[in-house]
């Protein structure tokens, strides 16, 4: 099966996650948004009738569309061994990926504090106090977690990779990017969390893809921004 | 089995999602933080080794600690036909169900779109141009999706209830209680959401249940506040 991902064709953004995991899975798949014709093919599915998505990405599996990023990564998990088959340990999957979909949502909205509808521009002195409290705050308090369940570890849910791994990693990718000073002390202060950046990054398949052209660069109209006034000091 | 929910003792918050399944249900469960010494145990699980979440509410069944309210009725869903079994059915339920904790996460941020850590008094002039902004065109964009989705339709997904259903009527009590003016075209512009609504409402668990003391009322310390200046005029 040739996966179809539909996803805006200019950003990683939430797409990434899914096609981090794809990678990884070795799985064939068109990102059909980058493609001919895709983005009108995109537009139209979300206009369609049963099983419609309220928004990208969403994945086309022969005869199934699922939609919402961690949902497509608990199917992908299942099926291409990129989390636990027992109950207990899928659970514990989805649930640090639900955790990191916060996280991800919250760095979001550090430029988007008023309206999605709305440009940067439009709402900077709301950005800077949200941005302010979420590099002080709430990175911290992420990373802090997320380097206690690594203690001793060295991928967060069993001894290879899951699809929380990787996208683990790229939230940490995205918030170096966004905000370097913020994060300059992620390898002393979180080093759990930097070995699992460098494991991620160091994956054969992993290592391919982000040398192609098929990974975006972060770019200033996706979830990472990088607007130096949001930064800390 | 007895099952220990562990959530905040004085609001609805997140924990209801999880509360009503459990109520329509029908399965037996102690709120543990409303209870003596609750709060206590609760703040030692937050601080927990393995399996531990990253904030309530969370589920102990039997051997299993389930965190995130979505991935938590992901578990109750499978467990108590709260959810198709087929793999299209439960994975198009986790789906609407993420997208109605978008919806919640949003309602939240109205107001605190700034910081979790600070009162609401403390950004009351961001608050109010997000507020705005939601009930202008993100409770719209939302309903018009639900509405969409349930033309035809009793329920969301089949022919009977899942946990999507139950959380969909919690949104909309929700919002109806934070916003009465921008929600006052419920009835009128969303028949059929209006209807599920009622559907629910309606169903005998669920009549007993909000009659009870174990359902507490909307307050101003919830996701759901009344606050009448972030209400439409």
């Amino acid at each position: 099966v040739t996966y179809e991902l539909f996803y805006w064709p200019t950003i990683q953004g939430r797409g990434e996650f899914v096609r981090l995991a794809l990678e990884e899975a070795g799985a064939p798949y068109v990102d059909v948004a980058r493609g001919p014709g895709g983005m009108k093919r995109m537009m139209a599915e979300l206009d369609g009738a049963m099983y419609a998505p309220f928004a990208p990405p969403f994945l086309r599996a022969e005869a199934l569309t699922i939609g919402q990023t961690a949902n497509i990564l608990l199917y992908l998990g299942k099926h291409h061994d990129l989390a636990p088959q027992d109950e207990q340990g899928g659970l514990w999957t989805h649930q640090l990926q639900l955790t990191i979909a916060d996280l991800v949502a919250e760095a979001h909205d550090t430029h988007h504090p008023v309206a999605v509808s709305l440009h940067y521009e439009d709402q900077k002195p709301e950005a800077g106090r949200r941005a302010a409290e979420f590099t002080a705050n709430r990175i911290p308090k992420f990373f802090r977690y997320f380097e206690h369940i690594l203690a001793g570890r060295e991928w967060l849910v069993r001894e290879r990779p899951t699809y929380a791994d990787l996208s683990l990693f790229q939230v940490v990718e995205g918030l170096c990017y966004a905000f370097p000073n913020a994060t300059a002390g992620l390898y002393g202060d979180y080093p759990n969390l930097a070995a699992l950046r460098d494991r991620v990054a160091a994956r054969p398949r992993i290592v391919a893809y982000l040398a192609s052209k098929r990974r975006l660069p972060f770019n200033e109209e996706g979830i990472f921004r990088h607007y130096p006034d949001l930064d800390q000091d």
